[in-house]
Formats: structure tokens, C-alpha cells, sequence
């Protein structure tokens, strides 16, 4: 089959899951291997490989969204705290099969900057979303809650010595019986309007390309 | 096809081309639409969809390539300029079909961070990279050079009454008849090394996951 039609469908098929909806059913651990041996071939400049993954499983699962919502607790003002948020937060793993925590390890090579790092970690997590849309397994990319909080690194242990790297995400996985849901909604025309009347022989607008006047002047200039 | 097997051939064949290897082959304008929209398809929080793409072809590729070397010029003191960087610069659309600069559009709403959009954006670019595996169009995912630096910025016409928005990278894509590398290393073992004596039942260690002593301290705790 022609491998641009097989990934189309797979990058327009993924979706988010939300943790309420799966259904229980476990994940064999070789499948989440097969998902981060996708992550391992992300790009990154000049081989960091700044990508690391922890893994939970079993009874861990319940334990991490148990403690991810004790960091809520601990880190959010009384009058800013929202027990519906709290008890969601302490429950989203009741489901779930695993829960993969992804942290960008920043390097020593100074020529390597941290914007490339996080992009290097994002194009492995969009691996490992990808890698699950074949596998039929429900994911969650979730920054939420407390993800990006300093006590969320520390919790993970990732800030020990190394104040610069970066807590990324973290990905709830499971199984779900359910209908999912149609694919996202993405706008395909909004941007195409801004275009009319700004198109130079040798500068191509496809859809979604947004270049604004200013934009072409130092191009002709 | 078994669709995982299709996907890991594609993300495990996918490599950076160096635009020197490059033929002048020109590529069609509609297999460069093809890849916008599988960028279209990353994942967003509250649907931003923050990416955004701007498209050179034919002797706007040239021109941008000559900007970026003056930029690179312009921005560098007069002792660490180097010459044969400037002219690799110069002359790095010299067989390039396209160009691709992506962008990360910061907006409005105070709950997505920036951290989010940044990830959006490069799983953007990892899904066009995908792609272009697909379509035999040979990509380098450059954040080298002036891409990063202010004047880029500038000089895409990004900033203007956006002081958020971020240049991400830009891509020169183009064909190659020459034998592409091996693909490149990737570290397999190095990481299982750390977690011998480290393994409690719960918890699950894939090749690349790394746990240290401190991770664990918070999990049983």
C-alpha cells in the first residue's frame, strides 16, 4: 500500500483519549516497548537523545495520579483549590493500563540549544502517539495539572543535580470499548482569506501558510 | 501492511539530507501541500493549533538562504565571524527545491503555555518529516545558523505586535539521487545499564527508561 496513505490515515486518525473512558483492559508491556522504541528515533541535533521516558504500570498507575493530585493539594492556594479537579486528578489512572512520564534530560553541549532539546522530546512523543494509533491503544498527552510544576519534578526526581531539564508530559494509556470520538477539528480555510492579493511568482502559499505584508518585504527587498 | 510495521519503517528510515547531497530536482508544489497537511493533524491543546509555515520555492529559496547568510553577517562580531560558514549559508538553496520556515504563533489564552505550543509546533514539523519519508523528498530540519536569532525573527516579519512568537526551525527539502546514509545511531543499551537492582514489580523499565534511586523515593514513599 503507499506508505503516504497509510501514515494520512494513522496522523489523522490519532486522537486524545480522556482517562474516564477507557475501559480497564490491560496493555502487554512489549506493546509499550514497541511505542518507545518509536520515541528513540525522533531527530535531535547532534545526538543528544535528550528524550527519557519513565514508565508505570500495575498499582504504580494509581499511585502517580494519586500523588500528582497530592501536588496539586500542596501547591495550590485554599481559595484557588477545586476538589472537583483534586478528586479527578486522583482517579484518572482508576483505568488505566499505563502512564509514561517523558522529561527532556538537558545536555552539557552548549552549541545545543533548549528549544531544540523540547522539540527533539515533542517529535518523540508524536512517535509514540502515532505508534499507538497502529497499536489501537487510547493516549492522553497531557500537560495538565500539576505536569510543569517544579514540585512535579522533583517528585520525578529529574531535577537532582540537573536544574535544567525539563518536565515535559505525561501520557496516560489504556484501552477503551468505547466509540472515540471524530478527529479533532482543524481549521483548513481561516488562514487561506489572509492571503488574497499577496502571492509573488516564486513564493507559495499552501493552506494553513499565513504571510502577512510585512512579511514579504525583505524577501523582495 | 500491518500499519505499526509501515510506521516504524518510515520513522526508523527518516534522516536528515545535508542540502550539498541535494540534485536540483524540483518537487511538486502539491506533494509540499501534501506535508502542510499532515502538520495540520499534530496535537494542540484547546485546539491553538499554533503552527504556522511559511513556503519558498523557485529563487525565493536562493534569496532566503543569502538573507540568512547576511543575518548571520550582520549579528556576528567581526572576530568570530567565519567565512566558510557565511558561504555555506549563502549557498545552501543553491539545489533545494523548497523551504519551509515554521513558526510557533503564541496566543491568547493564559491556560495553554508556551512550552505546549512549542511541543504543538515540532510535532508539526515531526509529522511533515514523516512525510517527506514517504514521498522520497529529502528534508534537513535546520534550527542552525540565524534561525533562533532575533534578526530572524524580524526578518520573517513573525514579531510585529507578537513579541511571543517563536521561529522554530526552518526546512530545506529537496531531492537526492545519491545513496542516503545509514540511519542514524541511536543509543539502545546505554540507559538499561543504569537500572540493574532498580526494578520493583510496578514499576516497568523499557530500553531508554531511566530511573534513578532518587525517582523511586517518592513512589513508595
Amino acid at each position: 500500500m503507499d506508505k503516504f496513505i497509510v501514515l494520512q490515515d494513522i496522523i489523522t486518525s490519532r486522537r486524545s483519549t480522556k482517562p474516564a473512558v477507557l475501559n480497564g483492559r490491560k496493555i502487554d508491556d512489549q506493546q509499550i516497548q514497541q511505542l518507545l522504541s518509536l520515541a528513540n528515533w525522533a531527530p535531535t541535533h547532534a545526538n543528544t537523545e535528550p528524550w527519557r521516558f519513565i514508565v508505570y504500570s500495575g498499582d504504580a498507575v494509581q499511585q502517580f495520579c494519586h500523588r500528582h493530585a497530592e501536588l496539586y493539594k500542596q501547591s495550590t492556594p485554599p481559595e484557588k483549590f477545586n476538589t472537583a479537579k483534586y478528586e479527578k486528578q486522583q482517579h484518572n489512572g482508576d483505568k488505566a493500563s499505563h502512564l509514561i512520564a517523558v522529561y527532556m534530560q538537558r545536555g552539557t553541549n552548549p552549541n545545543i540549544t533548549e528549544l531544540e532539546e523540547i522539540c527533539a522530546t515533542a517529535a518523540a512523543v508524536q512517535n509514540i502517539l502515532l505508534g499507538a494509533e497502529t497499536l489501537d491503544i487510547a493516549v492522553l498527552w497531557s500537560t495538565g495539572g500539576s505536569t510543569l510544576a517544579p514540585a512535579m519534578k522533583e517528585f520525578l526526581g529529574t531535577g537532582q543535580g540537573r536544574p535544567h531539564d525539563r518536565t515535559a508530559v505525561h501520557g496516560v494509556c489504556g484501552r477503551t470499548r468505547q466509540t472515540r470520538p471524530p478527529p479533532p477539528h482543524r481549521t483548513q480555510n481561516k488562514m487561506d482569506q489572509r492571503l488574497s492579493g499577496l502571492t509573488p511568482e516564486n513564493l507559495f502559499f499552501p493552506s494553513r501558510c499565513f504571510l502577512s505584508k510585512q512579511k514579504l518585504r525583505p524577501i523582495t527587498g
